[in-house]
């Protein structure tokens, strides 16, 4: 992870062996393993399965799994049927974040325009285009994003910036920077002490073992926190600003995202502290209008919940914490109503969460009405 | 469990041996270990660590503490500095429950007030009154807060009643009925439908552990959830009440409870959804007016965020969740202004969460101003 070249990522394909690999996050933070993604199966697993979470890597794995039906199929299995039920095994994986449809359309569209014999080139070329543009935008995200995070610094007399993400939003769940963490990750090289809250984000616990874990790779200061203690934190002066991603975003401004985020954004508004919400333009559903009714949010099994993963002496080890005969619950998700939004940081820049800024930033996305 | 005299309880002092015992909590809901109290600094390790916790339990402990102080010290033990140096110890177990102090004072001032060969029978006395006390403030807690659930199930048509908790406020936290789930094993008692969404309550599981277990024992059907969950439970109408129990509460109505309570006032408040603390008075801190500024939160060791115990197989074992590197914080309560809570359910009746209706039901507790 030191150089361009050699940087670790969720998801690469190998230019010479054309190999599409992984890390499987699920073993993480204790065991790095790096997984290849051989067929349209594999890569709908992996999605379903949370080897591979978050919005925009998501997007990136459904694109390169439909790559991967094509190449299986070149002859008769890249033909359109073929590819449309491949388009629909990825589509199903997971329900909430809307990167996974957007990015099978465009991979799709890509390998039906083509002959079948050059399906395969074509929806390589739109997978790594998708690859490359996902890393782009999340650059370009912390760009946007950084002025904020400089303007506390100042106010401050350049005193640490103590940021709360929920979740993780970093480089694991893109292809690098990451939504919410790319602030923090140029913040961090630009100088700014930079510290970040970590909540810990129950049930799978991808912010004590992924950012904690992706911070610490990258020298960002930080400390895990349960879920239960970012009111206590704002309330006690000791978080400047609130940074997530999110899994779907209407184009009113509804958020969607890691289930837990709706009860940062109240204690945010109640002790005025700035929550923003960092996403690419692939995370904006055009089409839905009022995100607590519309966004469908995905039930997971329970045990999720009943059981916990960690390192027990040297080997990864699943307990069960509650008795074995209490069912639990498992919404993964939760949406934030656009009144509890300060703003968003997008690869054009900050808006409002109203549906005028998103339209102001993106004119080109939102069909006028 | 079947009959009052064979009833399991978390503390009790056994009348033909005088032998104290306890549940120790932090083995359930995998093991039921009951272990003997021989010493006060058995008491004050029991409530330091954990294995009694819950405001009226740790009050209860520390009283049957002083008095294993007074029977040990029969003689020149008993003494006053050293009765008071065990006070002292008890007192300094833990900083936010005020029932401690409480309790403490109380059976201190009751062995002070006769002759040293009899403050061991004093002492015992004081505290036996406590439990009782306390056993039977719970019971009139339920009484008092059944009506209103009541008045949910017939507002609902007699559908059922779903009732979100936070930790664990139940009789495994006091004598016997609990706090908060007082009037829910009344109301199950009686009849009603009721349903309680229990918060895992990270980072000690005290929800998912204790109350789901406790809750399961006598038979009252509930669901384990994250801590993230209530949010969107309220938003989608799936939680009818809050009730939770408090660890000190100022005379204004501020309310200082498990990290994370905070949190579910706010998305109660945000949802129209009735949040209510029930608490027995011995509970109130009759000094305090600003429960953010004033009441100590307890910080506790890091270690207890970044593992969490559960059962592997047949034994009980502890796994590290977040990298090994990473460091974490550990704020036990946070408060809930009084702004946010519709009403405190006491041994007195139901009052609003405002000084004056606090006088109205304790006017002898409350100094004039």
């Amino acid at each position: 992870m030191t150089t361009e070249h050699s940087k670790l990522r969720p998801i690469w394909r190998d230019d010479r062996t054309d190999k599409v690999r992984i890390i499987d996050q699920r073993l993480l933070p204790h065991q790095l393993a790096l997984v290849e993604l051989e067929t349209v199966a594999d890569a709908a697993e992996a999605i379903r399965e949370m080897s591979v979470r978050g919005a925009p890597l998501i997007g990136v794995t459904a694109a390169y799994g439909l790559f991967l039906a094509a190449r299986a199929g070149n002859g008769p299995g890249a033909d359109d049927d073929s590819l449309r039920q491949a388009a629909q095994l990825l589509k199903e994986a997971r329900p909430t974040a809307v990167n996974l449809a957007w990015a099978v359309a465009r991979v799709l569209g890509a390998a039906l325009s083509v002959p079948p014999a050059a399906r395969p080139a074509a929806a390589r070329q739109a997978a790594d285009v998708i690859w490359q543009e996902e890393l782009e935008n999340c650059r370009r995200i912390g760009e946007a994003g950084l002025p904020l995070i400089r303007a506390i610094q100042t106010l401050g007399g350049g005193q640490t910036v103590n940021i709360l993400t929920h979740c993780n939003a970093g480089w694991l769940a893109c292809v690098d920077y990451g939504t919410a963490t790319a602030p923090i990750y140029l913040a961090a090289e630009a100088g700014i002490d930079v510290h970040v809250w970590v909540d810990e984000t129950r049930p799978l616990n991808q912010g004590s073992r992924l950012t904690a874990w992706e911070l610490g790779q990258r020298g960002v200061r930080h400390t895990i926190v349960t879920d239960n203690a970012g009111g206590h934190l704002m309330q006690h002066g000791m978080v400047d600003m609130v940074i997530v991603g999110t899994d779907r975003t209407t184009c009113t401004g509804d958020v969607a995202n890691k289930i837990g985020t709706y009860l940062k954004a109240l204690a945010a508004r109640d002790n005025g502290i700035p929550f923003y919400v960092a996403l690419p333009s692939s995370t904006f559903d055009w089409q839905l209008r009022d995100g607590v009714d519309e966004i469908p949010i995905e039930e997971r099994p329970a045990d999720e919940v009943r059981y916990v993963q960690g390192l027990a002496g040297d080997r990864l080890e699943r307990v069960l914490v509650p008795p074995a005969a209490s069912p639990a619950a498992n919404y993964a998700f939760d949406v934030t109503p656009a009144r509890l939004v300060t703003g968003f940081i997008t690869e054009r820049g900050v808006c409002k969460a109203t549906e005028a800024d998103i339209r102001r930033l993106f004119p080109d996305k939102i069909p006028p009405e």
